[in-house]
């Protein structure tokens, strides 16, 4: 079936952040005041022009310590098991991560956000514009994470 | 380098739309009121438990009708040229889509959904709750793109 086709994908750079290992990133990285450089490759720099006019941008990275997934799992906010897709957990059957991130300065093609929570070395595949509070006017129902964001147990 | 190899994906399903090209498809699958059906294969079924409590979920998906990309652009919003990594063009360095939608149904594997975007026929990779609004709370500043959108020109 054409459609279960292999697809191939090459970084456009690398995101260098204090979190040497999964454990020690945080579960969200909205919450965390640390300064995170996005480094894209110096080719692809010229894509980055106005990028320092956007307040946020929405990373896509590859989980590159992810291994094997499971499809219900559980998270850090109850115990119950959860299917897989409505959890941000990094073993997925295709490892992409997504954060959205508060662009804090552009140095050339060293992009410094707040807000990530990608281990260091993490592959970055995509940069877009933050435009979703834009897209989403409507009322978010946020199914058995509702009420449980920020209060993650330890 | 080894932050340089080549990442492989394998989709996760496939996206039933009724745009048959990209000519067809909107600009902003925000304002569409077409319902698409996304297909997860069977074998991932488990990993949507319980996704139809949730109202909007982010789809990410493999842009298969894009070929090559420039690093300046045009949109449908102005005559200027932007650097790519501001704009959601399907020509990009990884061919990565990104859809918030609204969720309306789920019958086993297959999600209905509204505000999607993509061409039919387009690999599913990922599905993620949206809880994007709750890690927004911050006032976003859209650069080029402020007071353009919902005005594109036809």
């Amino acid at each position: 079936m054409e459609e279960r086709h292999n697809l191939e994908l090459k970084p456009i750079g690398i995101i260098h952040s204090p979190y040497k290992n999964t454990r020690e990133a945080p579960y969200q990285g909205y919450k965390s005041k640390e300064i995170c450089q996005i480094e894209v490759f110096k080719e692809f720099e010229e894509g980055l022009e106005d990028m320092e006019k956007f307040s946020h941008i929405i990373v896509i990275y590859w989980f590159h310590k992810s291994q094997g997934y499971h499809l219900l799992v559980k998270t850090p906010w109850d115990d119950s098991l959860h299917g897989l897709f409505t959890t941000r957990s990094p073993h997925r059957p295709c490892p992409l991560g997504l954060t959205v991130v508060e662009l804090i300065a552009r140095e050339k093609n060293i992009l410094k956000v707040k807000g990530l929570d990608a281990v260091d070395g993490t592959p970055l595949l995509d940069i877009k514009p933050c435009i979703l509070s834009i897209e989403e006017k409507l009322a978010v129902k946020l199914g058995w994470l509702e009420g449980k964001l920020g209060v993650e147990r330890s």
